[in-house]
């Protein structure tokens, strides 16, 4: 069996990158060969900390699941014409394909969805990882390696457009400029919102909203967005809200925001598992809320707007390693949460 | 001008039968002579406290909006057929028509909506009442005046229905077998929910469940729905989750009991304007959550099914009165509360 | 390797009752011993011709795929639950599970699909079949065998009204009063559609429909199915119309009888690929047209809806005969298309 | 009572710019002075046939119903916060707000909209027009009086898009490339639509949907843009079909072109009223059809589209007349309708 380097968590703040037994795909899987990695909170999470959610590392593994790469073999019963050569992006959540919810287009919600770099299961920092084939989305020339690894992240946004069933020319908030904030303003204004607002405490966040194109930034840290943005929106709000943030204060800020009739997608995890919250307004004002959790149908639509040149994720990546100094990425990352945006690891060619 | 008589509340609990003068219907209205009249909660509430919301009983007014009755005037602009001796049912929210809500379908959530009934807003406890032609919808001979008055709280089923985009042949918990818990149970049947769960406290009230249809009645007093309903479904919870309680401990059930990907409606206005909420669970389920604020376009869905018999409401009738009798009947309600469901005030012909 | 009784199409008028190899399941798979099993038009079609749309029978194979049966054996793989002595439907559609269709909750529309019964694939009628375990669905007591093999058919009426988003409370008509047709009616209604027309030429399926609870049956043997229906609805027409014919003719009435703003599904092949069609109505009333082609996610609803008592399909069956007759029951089919509507073959316990 | 300048249609060929009596606004209504109006294919349609569809031109009558302006008097009852020198882009068609389909948000349908230009109604093309209120929509200064102008012929494709449900990042062929083919293409590309098929039988008209950023044009001419289409899709076709050609031959190509589960929006009314439809298509590829008559809830937000910048609609303005030359621009427009697009007829400031 052939050996190849890899990214193995061995516990809180130990990573390592060493040797690893190259996996063998099976019969319906392609073998690919990573060519870039975006660097996930999650990951973060795991190797600060250990655990998050359900999630504990209890023995080695490898993070990552954000990956673009070539196919180098493809198993005898692969059938959706991937052959060696092709480039590819990684959907990390293979469900059972049996269930009610993968019948129904749902399989995100799968209960038995085995998903790349859930603890015990590896991910994708390592030089080859095999999956089965029709996870492995084929991208054309225009569309790179590393908007190939951005393909995974910008999943959420879309997921987050399609359950709210979004039209163009109306108004959004998006609470959080983080990654995951700012890949949903690109998106946003791909998909044709055309007034978009951005909620954050972090000055630098905001201006990289601004600069891509957020119509108005809010800067939360004295707690008055709802006020400001009341007020540029003559007291109605947005139809839209996002809330990205992670924060179960800034959550609860979402019904409060929306307009009367307007739609709520929740795609950030909020800290606390329940707290207050204003359901009063949801039946005031008719509100919808969706939640989000991950994706299903989105990479051959992220794919195909990253191949037109709609969506331009580029400005996102803040930071580039090496997949050689993949420990040196994760200490970084960890010592400047607030300060980096996305993380790219780009393996040599 | 001529009299008539109405239920006039002077303030809390008092509520006279007295002389008042008759409305003169404008151009585009038609004047009703009333047959029967639903008694409501929200009539109960300004009863015994004078207010509701944002409503304050200011000044003397005339409570009820759950009315049919008999066409005899008809403005001279009024254009949609109705004569003198058509039988209609009153759709108690008149709307501005020219707002985005009015013009997009959502008429209910418009800002300027005159709703019968909320001070200082007369409502239907009289002889007579004048509303726009377009809002006295015609019921057809099979829909007695009693079911007339029934399609304005069957209404606020048919909105959740509607918003909750239903499917027959799903499974569908319902909190609270209060009158509109019943409704909702009694209208779920006819839509062709096939497993349908009702929770209450009160013996009384779930027993009413079970005979109208319930396939289980769930007791809460020891607050063990969630765990009763979870092996009554093998763990997955219902589809649709209808909360109908105006409990907040109620509706912070809702997330818990909804199966993964399921949907819920707020019926219900808790007692409290915000709360302990599991948002966690709407993300990790990736829950849809729907606001119900009173109903649009829903009086002719809920006579067409009265008319054909589907729909049968009178089970949730459990008491009559005279017109004449009407202050007995607001003190019998504010007494009784559990042991009512809907009580209902005729006029003599 | 063990045999049973099959019957075997060897070509056209040519259906042999005679012994075949039982299959034998793989490790997804269950075995079933076929209780019940209703005879489909499409069946007849391959018996009279030997042939329909692009599948041929070019050697023996076995029809039907309108089943219900037990559990006998489950491959070592199965993980849903089933086991021996479990009553079930088979579901005759298995996908590839892979394609954007499988992935997106549309597997009927699966190029890959294999259907049970489709030449060269072999059918329902035999003893034993064996299927993928999750396109083998449970059934509880209240669901007979007979009404198990109903499964199948009604779903396409299912399919039908969850593609059309389908309100209760509004109009319907429906073209066509044979097996489909009713089995829409009965659907209909239990879906709280509350006034059904249903349009046929032939006297006694008009009467069978008015039976089975349509308010209106409309005689279009003259062509003034149109008229009558106008007349009926003072002009407007009906909110849905599906076709069910198989009638280009008939199939071209839907956009006259649709009223403005209505929506119209296709279930029947017309027996013309294109015809006249009267498209302008399309645009002028702003009409929404849905095909319908086989069914996806119905079963677990159709079940569901038998289990409770709102779906009573039994009056659709016609004929009964047993599996040894089963020939016979072809013939008088084929004889008899007019008179019959569902014919059901039961297996002797 | 004050007088402006008309251009008044007194029978074929025959529009004069003459002196007309100024309309006085209702209580309810605003008048505006007229800043720009674009020339549509149907007031051509009068100009030279004298009618259109059931319209006919019996008596001397203003054509023009694509238009910008500025309130000069809002009527007493205007509440809507318009006031004299705001910009406004004219709405016409005023429906009855009474009806169902006014009050269930599809006011389009309305069967008594009074509609601006449709004879005997006075539409635009003078100097000063009076409507409701809420039918004149407020622009911000970052959109022009001839892209507010544009407003209207881009709420057709609006229509399309939200009666399509659209989802952004997949694909499209619009048929046709006249005015309204291209401002679709211009819209679809700012709702993130990402491969975009245009076809047309017009060599300058496909160059223009070149530039415009269609990526794929079909020359349909010899009859092949099936053939090519389904060679630039592997054989799939797109999922969404646009017919805006008002050719029948075309808009039977649609059912064909589309994929399979695809979706077709029919925006052009074709020469014939019925014709060969291949209505098979619709049932074998589960097809939804949407017919599109004119527009509801639109206007605000191609509005806010066009402020935002996300829409430029001013590459589709092919000429420009002054409006003292309305003549002269109608002459032009019916003499060379394949060269122009779309006409643009400005006041003088």
């Amino acid at each position: 069996m052939d050996n190849m380097h890899a990214a193995v968590l061995y516990g809180i703040d130990d990573l390592r990158y060493e040797e690893y037994s190259r996996p063998v795909p099976k019969d319906n899987e392609v073998l690919i060969r990573i060519t870039s990695n975006g660097l996930c909170g999650s990951d973060i999470h795991f190797y600060k900390e250990g655990r998050l959610g359900p999630f504990i590392v209890n023995e080695p593994y490898i993070p990552g699941h954000e990956a673009s790469g070539i196919v180098v073999e493809a198993g005898k019963s692969v059938r959706n014409g991937l052959k060696t050569g092709d480039r590819v992006v990684v959907e990390p959540g293979i469900p059972c394909r049996k269930c009610t919810y993968c019948k129904s287009g749902r399989y995100n919600l799968c209960k038995d969805v085995v998903f790349l770099s859930a603890p015990p299961i590896n991910g994708t920092f390592s030089d080859y990882v095999a999956i089965p084939s029709d996870f492995a989305h084929s991208i054309p020339e225009s569309v790179s390696n590393e908007m190939g690894a951005m393909v995974e992240p910008s999943s959420v946004a879309i997921q987050a457009f399609d359950r709210l069933n979004i039209q163009a020319g109306n108004s959004l908030t998006i609470l959080g400029a983080g990654p995951i904030g700012l890949i949903t303003l690109i998106s946003a204004k791909a998909y044709g919102l055309s007034e978009i607002f951005v909620v954050d405490t972090v000055a630098g966040r905001l201006n990289a909203a601004k600069k891509l194109g957020a119509q108005f930034t809010v800067d939360n840290t004295e707690g008055n967005a709802v006020h400001e943005i009341g007020g540029l929106t003559k007291g109605s709000g947005t139809k839209y809200v996002i809330d990205t943030t992670g924060s179960s204060k800034a959550c609860a800020l979402a019904p409060i925001i929306a307009e009367v009739g307007g739609k709520i997608a929740l795609v950030g995890w909020p800290e606390l598992s329940d707290f207050n919250y204003p359901v009063e307004k949801i039946i005031e004002k008719e509100l919808d809320i969706v939640g989000i959790n991950r994706y299903a149908n989105t990479f051959p639509k992220a794919i195909s707007m990253l191949a037109s040149g709609q969506l331009d994720l580029s400005p996102v990546i803040s930071h580039r390693f090496s997949f050689n100094e993949v420990s040196k990425a994760f200490a970084y990352a960890s010592n400047n949460k607030i300060s980096t945006l996305k993380i790219m690891i780009n393996h040599k060619e």
